[in-house]
């Protein structure tokens, strides 16, 4: 038969690999329910019409069709490619059973049909949160959302973190109060400024936006602003511009980053950073983006904001903030360069050595006995020599290997010191670093983001 | 716009409900963990050609394509309708990065083009544990996998389970020592016993496996012993049939009751049923089958065995056993009974109330003060009066909330009782049970299988 190769943009995680990812979304879980989320999970399939808007998104929808359906026979069902779309059929499919504003939090799987790259997968792990609100949402939660992210994403073991965060109200206030004629393409326009020179972006907006070159050169001024504290609201006023939306925007914007001041460090940074408009034409107020140091290759890592209708059934609307991070996006890179590795391929921190098949009750019972305190092991699979079955174990990563002798009593093994000692398997635990497999983060001792990951 | 209607056979949870669901998988992961197996997941989807080997099970199979895909365009890649054809998969493609035996678990959906009825559905969450080797897998693996399933859904708070257990060597060399001309259609035919009667069962294993009218009462005779010790054993005995391979196969059913034997309880059984077969030709050795008391309609919510050639790559053979239990096929049922329900809506234990909106930083920073505790908590959505924020933690299930006075004192209400009284933010902690949300067993007082669960 032949060789097996892997499905371009279907990345699968080898045990000691797939320990990292469980690890943060562990951590991300704990966060998101200190904060009130509760976790909800959504079917993989939605109606076809639901997904497919006519956007740049409908060619990588994945349609499901059963083997045996009649040829022809149209597809109905399409696997979700973002975490937002279900959620927000679940919140109109179970308005009359939720509470609002219902705050949840989704970790799961989507699909897209785009060309494989690095930190893009057919299939990818996401972490959302949201909270939706009936009929209307207190700003205050775009403020919350924001801080429980940089709160959840600080507490991972990754490289320094960057929230960039505008305000849609800011930007469209901006435009209006300068007088540019089209300002829904002037946001696209502004868009592209990762993309294009200012130069070219200048052209476009008097191109395709209506705008003269001055104003132009003015949108340009505003898209450069990027400042850590709340210095925006003055640099922005300097360029001039009256608007009450733009003042609403300021307003907002400034909030969140005051809200989130406490909660930054080394490792996550907020930012307002005025050229940030994020495409997708449903945000209204906040809107931010997540990058990775050392990772600006990835585009962001996480992005979100408000939306004032996130769902609607023509009678009631939902609006909702929100904000999504891209656990396979980033958590993939990381492990393929070596940055986040599992100390271990397995959860057993014991391996009890078995001294001759006859003897594998005497070592079932002393698992018995460890594991009754929580302290994970697993028997030899077969009783050879000694110095195979601690081979055995080194392989996996396994520190310890138990031993009971002949006279009744027991000896535990340190594989790595080579410390050999007395021991009951009634009272023995292993060191609380060794308890279970944790984040190995490479050029960083067993430290302080492992063990806060634990 | 229309109301949304779910999708018939692709159920999803409310909060509450999901509570269950992850309370059930995080302990199975316990248990499986203490005993050494290693999580992993695999994509959902395979090649068609690797799913479809044209059994029943083809013509539910859901295939994938590109919404954007040409007409005509051959489908290449389907859904996987359980989690062992990708796992043998996985172990090929890996074999040179695994350790062997390799012992993992495995929870994820997976997905079947069936008509939906209960405990059936199109997508479904199975919790598989299985143990690997290369060329050989000791015969004490069997024993293993099956006890730890025991001990796993036995920590779970489910109506009481039976393991079914038999083997397919007995099977096979109780029929050949008796001189049945087609055995393998004998076996076919003899697990047809759950759904027609005796007399037609013996009628159709004379017609279809070539047996005698005596040889047919045999093979019923073999069928109807069932016992919860090794005593089947004689009885196989007293029906004077002679054969290596049956003596193989008493051996080793005898084996896994035995090692069973001091891990099961009121809640969980072990019996040996000489009529359990299942269909599927890969089985080679032990069989076994869980059925749940009072939910005998849904057949078996679990089941497994061992298979000597689990994957082969035509020159290397990977043996293997295992065992599945069906985590939506369970839980959804007990879920809509009412036998299984959610302790909240919320991870919260604690809602802080907010006196108002000028006064929100105060309530955030005594919810900050909580969660460096891990004290699940939220801040009131508003500064509503306080008899309506104490009902918006009433609907939620949320049993504390937390009032700051206006001279700088803190006080906690228990909503249940009623009772107010004076408490430190920094020092607060709620009683162990209100800690986080947990399942609530009907007609059982918060008793052991709910702590047991926490």
């Amino acid at each position: 038969m032949a060789k097996i190769a892997p499905l371009s943009g279907f990345p699968e995680l080898l045990p000691e690999q797939r320990v990292v990812e469980r690890e943060i979304i562990a951590s991300l879980s704990r966060t998101f329910e200190l904060h009130g989320f509760a976790n909800i999970e959504t079917r993989v399939v939605e109606p076809i019409d639901r997904l497919a808007k006519g956007g740049e998104i409908d060619k990588e929808i994945f349609v499901l069709q059963r083997l045996a359906a009649e040829p022809g026979a149209k597809a109905e069902l399409g696997m979700h490619f973002d975490l937002t779309v279900p959620f927000a059929r679940y919140v109109l499919e179970n308005a009359g059973k939720l509470e609002f504003p219902f705050r949840r939090y989704q970790i799961q799987p989507a699909w897209r049909g785009e060309r494989p790259q690095e930190g893009r997968y057919r299939q990818f792990t996401q972490a959302d949160i949201d909270i939706v609100g009936r009929e209307g949402l207190g700003f205050h939660h775009d403020v919350e959302v924001v801080r429980v992210m940089v709160e959840a994403l600080g507490a991972l073991p990754l490289p320094p973190l960057s929230f960039q965060v505008n305000n849609r109200k800011l930007i469209q206030g901006f435009y209006r109060g300068l007088g540019i004629a089209d300002v829904t393409n002037a946001i696209k326009v502004i868009d592209k400024l990762d993309k294009l020179p200012a130069e070219t972006v200048a052209e476009q907006l008097v191109e395709q936006a209506g705008a003269t070159v001055e104003q132009a050169q003015q949108c340009l001024k505003l898209a450069t602003i990027r400042v850590g504290d709340t210095s925006f609201v003055d640099q922005v006023r300097a360029l001039g511009v009256q608007d009450d939306l733009l003042e609403e925007g300021l307003a907002e914007l400034a909030a969140v980053i005051e809200g989130c001041a406490d909660a930054v460090s080394d490792r996550v940074r907020v930012e307002a950073n005025l050229r940030i408009a994020r495409g997708l034409d449903y945000y209204t107020g906040t809107v931010l983006e997540v990058f990775m140091a050392g990772y600006e290759r990835l585009k962001s890592v996480g992005g979100g904001g408000r939306y004032d209708a996130l769902a609607s059934d023509g009678k009631t609307t939902y609006p909702g903030v929100g904000v999504s991070f891209g656990v396979s996006r980033t958590v993939i890179p990381l492990i393929a360069d070596g940055v986040l590795s599992g100390s271990r391929k397995v959860p057993s921190a014991v391996l009890i050595a078995v001294t001759d098949e006859g003897e594998r009750p005497t070592s079932t019972a002393i698992a018995a006995a460890l594991r009754a305190r929580g302290v994970a092991c697993e028997v030899s699979a077969d009783a050879a020599k000694f110095g195979k079955q601690i081979r055995a174990a080194e392989r996996r990563g396994i520190p310890f290997v138990w031993f009971a002798q002949a006279d009744g009593s027991h000896q535990v093994k340190d594989i790595r010191s080579g410390d050999q000692e007395d021991a009951d398997p009634t009272v023995w635990t292993p060191p609380e670093a060794d308890g279970r497999a944790h984040i190995v983060v490479a050029g960083q001792d067993t430290g302080s983001p492992v063990s806060r990951m634990r």
